[in-house]
């Protein structure tokens, strides 16, 4: 085995000859890094994809890619990019899309194959391969493709021929006629830019003359400058490794990936046979046959046929990386990846928060704690700049937030129907107190009135995250009396970086937390809390603001508070959350906003319902806490507690402004 | 008193009237941030003097301030300079140095006016008022002495006549006549960049026509521009009170500072009160007169006679601040301060290291470690940079280090004679452990063999700071086996900011460090620390490098680590300490070059002596060390005992390269 990884290895240095590519990689990193940048924490993020590849090999890691297409409607994309979420948290080495001729794959329609690869590598953080087919198209076309990818953040393209259409297709003069021509303009017009998948057929393309001449077609391919090849499906192991095997002999050296596919059901294996021109050996048709009718059956013995043959070509030494082809299911292939010990349930996450895949932000290591449930939609409002923080939350790093249209963003719309949220949220609310019980129902994951478990919040589109389970039976109390708790973080002094829950960066370090919680209330609430809060100077500091902008801090003006960092070994201080003034302000608006957008516009104009909502958007207060003092007991429950004591005190006592001891 | 402190307050916003002044200067800080600078830790730091009296007054702090006047000789002031150095550990808020006509004043001269306030500002940090006299000098020249200035990071003069010379001195055409002129024509030609600061005689000046006129020509230099006053020195608190109130009578508001001579000797009493034309009272002259002969008595008296004198006007609350006539001395001026509450023996360090007052330098909060125990050649060595780092320490943060002339700065070189280092550090070394011997009794305090104590050493000109003090047990014993320890800092997890010995910042804050160790040692010691170091991976990151660049690492070539840093109430993290590469090897060539400098050379060319430290110079190794793992008790005096162990152990264990557990 020790042998078979060596080969491998050699076969990638020789094959990674042209080394402007690899000098090209390095010195684009160093070429960007500017006097406050220094390498980010976890440095595969700014790696290539055939970097990363390269890397994986060389330490004998293997790894999983996961192959998915462009759903049909809006909602499967909404659905598709949630499974995105889940599956990335699996640890796939990247994802690809592919590319459908007649569902307009270029375009900026939300399901195009396009807009769906540059979601997945922008929002979802996602190494993502975009497909691409070029015959019947100009090289115009296919420029005009690639360029919008690179614009996008895409860096790496799968290049293929594609389904001609019509049965009595010819070569065109001066157009594509195979996926070698392809390669060739990809190298030409963006040089070392993209990363350059092909794909190999294990039992020969349908369409060649011969098994060798199929061969020689992809050794012309990597000839051209592909990076790597991912291959056809195949229902043996030994009908991989033997491809491989003649792959090499003929001198094709980059890595050559197998092509997984667990059967999952009895029709989809049959369109897909049909297809793909392939044979199902006859070992399997005599077991699935039987099955047929019985897809739990069938699923069980693909996974069982998937994950032996997958155990077959690991154990061969000679495959680094697993691709599956998952029909956009994933149980599957799951079950298959959770089988080979592949699947890592819960993998390190490099900072606290998910990164960004797009080239544009891989320094990016600084982010406002606001949009901790709206990644997505902190992505989407800081596209256009040109810098990311890095290190620090400077001043001016927030130069403008966009347009707050992020609500009209396809993939932040809720996935539960208008229908499901009304029976979440209340079909008709009687009081601001029925408000409180959707968020303590919400907190508690308890059933509401109706039964009905609330499994969203206009802020938060998943339950409550594992972290602030932690906080839950405090935020229950708190929710009750309308303090409307959006987002919070426990206080955390020094747990090792590889805590399950709380961990993140690198092993061997630190991290930290300020607790960190942050509410809608009413007025009455506030004038009450600002007294309490004299208290607790300059232990707690505050951010307090209505939808007018009418804004009560204890805080500098400019400075940002750190609320989360972690110390590493041989570095510098990485602090990726901070509570800073300018960016509260514009995620102010996105919060009052979401009350309207998504929760009084359920229910009928002028309708009490709704009045309620926009009573609530019109007069509540927006509330942000931060308990410096990190290594001692919480206070924000107690500074909260404190409000209520006062605000159930007699009378006198709240006019005077003599708060209780 | 209330009453007192608001008139002051009235009367100096009402000072400020000229507001381009005060918005200029906040104006300036924010004009000045860029994308990673935030606001510095203390705020006091950027704010003018005029602005640091504003709030000291608002606040009701008194503050003191010290003259001093330039020494004759370079000797005399490389000794002023540590005298700096030991009264600004008291907390003054400004010292001001006296111009000396005489003595070439502007001039490149070590001992200029110019360069002791340059240095008091660049190198000791402490913000300084440069005085500067008009009369026999052309504007011309007037202009020069304040580019220089204002070019040299000065912020502040005060402006006077001076004496004229010779008896029948007459006004110049053009020229400067008064004070007053001066005032307006700093004003003119540099606008507000500097603040100013006007002579008041509470007895009337003795060339005055009367004391009414001279009130009069005071307001007038006010109106010119002035920003405070300084008195000439009085012997009684009524004298100042008196004038106070006549000026303010008059609508003087700026602050009004007294000028408080503590009488320290028979003789400089005599002669300043000659120079002055003051008389001295005759309740003091009764006391002094029959004690004349005795030093030690006379100034006890005077101590006693300043306390009383200070105690009255600090009680009238009209006098927010004092200032002290040192004659250059110390002991009585510490001592009246001492009493009056004033002298802050353990003034709150606004970062770990002391700050330079050079407007340029003002965001720098960030330093590598290696010049912590000669911060005055990092200020020396980085002089030239635009910018500094503020937050971190970026990749190209150390664009380029000064040439290594540093030791050839005279404030720089030993206070003490060729003589005394010989006896501290060996007439004639016999071989490498006589060196041993003398760092063992720098560590130890102990004398040596010829009953001399070991004050410094070329790399530490000042005995061990307190807090390595604390490490003295390990670094006796390491010494002594020739781990030549230079510089060291224990670990620290999270002791509050205000603690006395490692806290620094403003209260509330919690500090941290990682354990650091740096020092020399010959190539065996290294080679044998190197194999135990693979046991310490990765808790343990070092740099060794030997005099001709030689350097083994296992950190990132780019990557600094952060060793010291602090979490504080609503703000980012600081991180004023790193170990970073790049600068490393710069302090590599200095810390090498001294052995040289500072020790070979004290002995003849080819002497046995000179010969040794030379063989050291050229064969050892520069070493540091860091912990990374601040929570768990420092593991680098392990690291040194397993290393001795391994140099211990048979020799065939070192040779096979087997490392003993």
């Amino acid at each position: 085995m020790v042998n078979q990884v060596q080969q491998v290895d050699g076969c990638w240095h020789s094959c990674k000859g042209d080394s402007s590519a690899a000098s090209n990689s390095s010195g684009e990193s160093s070429k960007e890094s500017s006097r406050c940048s220094t390498p980010v924490l976890d440095a595969d993020r700014i790696d290539r994809l055939r970097e990363k590849m390269r890397k994986r090999i060389d330490s004998g890691d293997h790894w999983f890619s996961l192959e998915f297409f462009p759903p049909r409607t809006a909602s499967g994309a909404v659905n598709l990019i949630s499974r995105f979420d889940r599956m990335g948290s699996g640890g796939p080495l990247f994802i690809d899309i592919t590319w459908h001729p007649a569902g307009d794959p270029g375009s900026d329609k939300e399901t195009s194959s396009m807009m769906i690869a540059s979601t997945a590598v922008n929002y979802c953080g996602l190494e993502s391969i975009l497909h691409l087919t070029c015959c019947n198209q100009t090289k115009e076309k296919i420029t005009g493709y690639l360029a919008k990818a690179k614009r996008l953040g895409l860096k790496n393209i799968m290049a293929l021929r594609g389904d001609p259409v019509g049965d009595d297709w010819e070569e065109e003069e001066g157009g594509f006629s195979y996926a070698v021509d392809l390669v060739k303009h990809i190298r030409s017009e963006f040089d070392e830019y993209f990363d350059i998948c092909v794909a190999g057929y294990p039992t020969g393309h349908p369409e060649a003359e011969s098994y060798q001449q199929d061969l020689q077609h992809l050794k012309q391919k990597v000839d051209a400058g592909a990076d790597f090849i991912i291959t056809q499906l195949f229902f043996r192991a030994d009908t991989f490794l033997k491809f491989l095997d003649d792959c090499r002999a003929i001198g094709i050296t980059c890595p050559i990936l197998p092509g997984i596919f667990p059967i999952q059901g009895y029709q989809s294996l049959r369109q897909l046979v049909k297809l793909s021109k392939l044979e199902v050996p006859e070992e399997i048709t005599k077991v699935i046959e039987p099955i047929k009718d019985n897809d739990a059956a069938i699923r069980n013995y693909g996974i069982h046929q998937a994950v032996g043959m997958c155990r077959e070509l690991l154990d061969s030494g000679k495959v680094p990386g697993l691709h599956f082809y998952t029909l956009n299911r994933e149980v599957a292939t799951m079950e298959v990846l959770r089988q080979l010990g592949l699947w890592i349930e819960d993998p390190r996450r490099p900072l606290p928060w998910a990164v960004s895949a797009n080239p544009k932000r891989k320094v990016e290591d600084v982010r406002p704690i606001f949009w901790a449930s709206r990644p997505k939609s902190y992505i989407y409002r800081t596209q256009d700049w040109d810098e990311f923080p890095n290190g620090r939350w400077g001043n001016s790093s927030s130069p403008a937030f966009g347009e707050l249209n992020d609500y009209y963003l396809f993939y932040l719309k809720s996935k539960s129907s208008k229908e499901a949220l009304l029976q979440m949220w209340g079909e008709e609310l009687k009081n601001e107190q029925s408000v409180f019980e959707v968020f303590t129902c919400y907190i508690t994951a308890q059933p509401n009135r109706i039964g009905q478990r609330v499994m969203c919040l206009p802020w938060n589109d998943e339950p409550l995250a594992q972290e602030t389970n932690l906080l839950k039976d405090e935020l229950e109390k708190v929710n009750k009396r309308g303090v409307l708790t959006i987002n919070s973080q426990p206080n955390i002094n020094g747990k090792p970086s590889t805590d399950p829950i709380v961990g993140w960066g690198p092993p061997g370090g630190y991290v930290f937390q300020k607790a960190y919680l942050e509410f809608f209330t009413s007025s009455e609430n506030v004038s009450a809390l600002l007294k309490v809060l004299k208290k607790y100077e300059p232990r707690v500091n505050y951010h307090i603001v209505n939808v007018h902008g009418r804004n009560m801090t204890n805080a500098h003006e400019m400075q940002p508070n750190a609320v989360t960092w972690g110390i590493f070994p041989g570095r510098e201080i990485v602090q990726p959350t901070v509570v800073d003034p300018v960016s509260f302000m514009y995620w102010k608006d996105e919060a009052f906003a979401l009350w309207i957008e998504q929760w009084a516009k359920l229910y009928e104009d002028e309708s009490p319902s709704r009045m309620i909502i926009k009573y609530i958007h019109d007069n509540y207060f927006l509330v942000n806490l931060v308990d410096n003092d990190f290594p001692l007991e919480n206070c924000l429950w107690q500074v909260i507690d404190d409000m209520f004591e006062l605000l159930d005190a007699p009378p006198d006592v709240l006019s005077d402004g003599a708060v209780s001891e």
